[in-house]
């Protein structure tokens, strides 16, 4: 029998730094504008509703940012993660590419979100911030977000997109449990919710909305700031443990990835395990592609526009450029929550109008249909984000078959599926229908966007 | 901040061999009788169901038994398993005690379980087994060897305890996610099953009963053999991979335990922790002590008479001694399925017989505070099962305090609780209630213990 094969690291090996790509790219993401001026903001915009040390962590242009000692203390629980040679998978494939995948379901949330949850909580807690006000989709965001919570003694409220609060019941139990408030998105609690509800009382919810009642209740209240799951620069900052340790693994274990497969929603986890790579190509190493593999039911990067947008559906953010199907556009409730989400991180955005990410749509069907083959070779059953990039890495391999040539593929196996277990059960009960969108709510919502000089 | 410490170990550190404890005895364990004779069993006995590698072992006298190479390969996926010091639950405690755990829900399962599903399916598939039929209570086993069987390509059949499979329907969606059949038991597929159905329609189920129909499934086909998840000797022994790769992290951590503390059902995890230290306990080493945490509602080790009784409710298995409550006694449905066994491990019996195991039953609301505690500390939500040793290692933490002495306390935290997120819920609502059992049925159980000359 073949068997995979781990590739673990030392303690030691946890990096000191997290990597910030801003510092190699050939041209700087656009400016951050304020809403109301639409002039570039400052950090004096931002001090509501985040603490310092993460503004300047959002416009820095250092290549390294020190990790704080507590911060790397509470990594050292789960990290280093895993790096697999996903071997029974090729055999079960019959390819002649090598694949890799980068576990980070092995933290205490079973996803990659406590890289950044874990110094949210943190720089919050050392600016004597009380209450962290914040938005999940699925629930992984909102789950490591209760943990640090609990950690660093940060009351943690969760506003969760109604659809996954229905679908997905033991999340919250899960948020609870931890000690955190978890309250279905749009709510009574704030006027975006509020507004919502009266024009759509049977509203599905959308990271967009979920967003501006967490921002909300940020501005409303001294002692509450605001922390967001994905899609700012210093959420993908925090995410570059994933890859800066792979590029470690990927040492011992003398291969270098051809291309490196995620999944978007935001853009953390893919930001994550790419922009290390991404990073050496850059200052000269291995010219490694980048697949972005995004939900069809929410197609972001492939169809939607490039321009200046709100990142919630109240318009209380700043504006940012990025790929966005216009703040308004609520995606239908299909099974990936995580990646209903109508913009793009803007560092992603920027990298993927400068051709260096090769972004990839899909249907929910064939993603769980992956996923599966993937669990029964590998033993792991994948959250449904986490099936889409292992839909794009399994077509890369069979491309190889095809082919005739063994390429390197390394995926991010973002996180688990334990809490997704009604999604498989439709699967398998062949209740599981792929979503479409209508093109004429995103047409409305993209007529919509602001107007920037 | 306190951290708390992670123990890791490099892959070569992952055993060699499994520790079988019977070598180091000072007397050995009972005979094995068989049902019909009430005379020693021999191998031939067992092997309608048994593979004939899983026999030997079962009646082995040899301390070290090696680890095949194919199961080690797998094994390496997720062990060596993390050993912790609980630092931050010491803080939350305010005890001068040194609390350590071991945390087997890294596996792919979520449990220890896999230690022995692997070995297992490994063995039948070997000896040309096509399918396997097996119980589970809560789930956690059946989810191992549904794993199991997907790696080594051989079908699994599991008999899930009804009040298991109603509480928890997302155990059978992750076992048929691994291409495994899950039946409720009883069930109308054997006449064990229709037996109970036809005296007691409602009945909630047992694992004494869900033996029986997967023992009666195993004769009956030819292509079929039965696998146990606990209790038996060979599953202990295949279990020692934890306590001995804990032996070696509390050489890193320079410290040595006082006292061991796991929680038992049918035994299994506790031996799979205390053995190895025991053994070096019998060997002339420290004189750690062992805490054995049973529910009050099912109260084997504290309550049950030590005697010959039948493994399952329909009386298709050998006759074992071992503390019991009697095999036709069905437990009250409290949540934690995986210890709802009537019996125990005759090793685990035997050896409590001689003195060097403490037992103590605890209520569940007092397990899932402690979990609680526990959780927030430290940031990993323990299955049910699991929380009572997580009680009893705070008990012993509390009493140092108490004391004004610091011992060092380890326990194993044998699982993690996303799929017993429905019974955090309960709790978190106030709904979960102590279940008491019925003196009048054990007494009624053990009526009908076999007579044995």
């Amino acid at each position: 029998m073949t068997s995979s094969i781990k590739y673990s690291l030392d303690e030691r090996d946890i990096p000191r730094h997290w990597y910030n790509i801003v510092a190699d790219l050939p041209s700087p993401p656009p400016p951050v504008l304020h809403p109301g001026t639409r002039q570039p903001i400052g950090p004096d915009d931002l001090a509501p509703i985040f603490p310092l040390a993460v503004i300047e962590q959002e416009v820095s242009q250092a290549r390294e940012i020190e990790i704080p000692g507590p911060v790397r203390d509470v990594y050292r629980q789960w990290r280093p993660t895993p790096l697999y040679r996903a071997r029974r998978l090729e055999q079960s494939l019959d390819t002649p590419a090598r694949i890799y995948y980068k576990y980070e379901g092995t933290s205490p949330a079973g996803s990659h979100k406590p890289n950044t949850a874990i110094p949210q909580a943190f720089y919050n807690r050392e600016e004597g911030v009380r209450r962290i006000a914040t938005e999940t989709g699925a629930g992984q965001w909102g789950s490591a977000l209760a943990i640090a919570g609990a950690f660093f003694g940060v009351e943690v409220e969760v506003f969760m997109v109604k659809v996954s609060f229905q679908q997905k019941p033991y999340r919250r139990t899960f948020m609870e449990s931890f000690g955190a408030r978890c309250i279905a998105s749009p709510s009574e609690l704030t006027e975006s919710g509020r507004t919502i509800l009266r024009e759509h009382p049977d509203s599905s919810g959308s990271l967009g909305i979920a967003i501006s009642e967490a921002v909300e209740r940020a501005v409303q209240r001294d002692d509450t700031k605001y922390a967001l799951g994905s899609v700012l620069n210093h959420v993908l900052l925090h995410q570059t443990v994933i890859g800066q340790e792979a590029l470690r693994q990927f040492e011992h274990a003398d291969d270098y990835p051809d291309v490196v497969v995620g999944c978007t929603g935001g853009g953390s986890n893919f930001g994550g395990i790419a922009f290390p790579f991404l990073g050496a190509r850059l200052r000269g190493g291995p010219a490694t592609e980048f697949v972005a593999i995004e939900p069809a039911a929410c197609p972001t990067l492939t169809k939607g526009l490039y321009a200046y947008d709100f990142g919630d559906t109240a318009h209380l953010t700043p504006l940012v450029k990025m790929h966005t199907l216009g703040s308004t556009f609520v995606p239908p409730g299909f099974h990936a929550g995580g990646l209903r989400y109508h913009g793009m991180a803007p560092l992603i955005s920027h990298i993927t109008q400068l051709g260096y990410i090769r972004p990839r749509a899909y249907q929910q069907l064939t993603c769980f249909e992956a996923g599966l083959q993937f669990a029964r070779a590998e033993g792991i059953l994948p959250a449904p984000e986490a099936n889409h990039a292992v839909r794009g890495a399994i077509d890369e391999a069979i491309k190889c078959r095809e082919e005739g040539i063994s390429r390197c593929i390394l995926f991010n196996l973002c996180g688990h599926g334990h809490f997704d277990m009604q999604a498989y059960r439709d699967y398998l009960d062949g209740r599981l229908v792929d979503q479409e969108y209508d093109e004429s709510e995103i047409a409305m919502a993209l007529a919509g966007l602001p107007s920037v000089a």
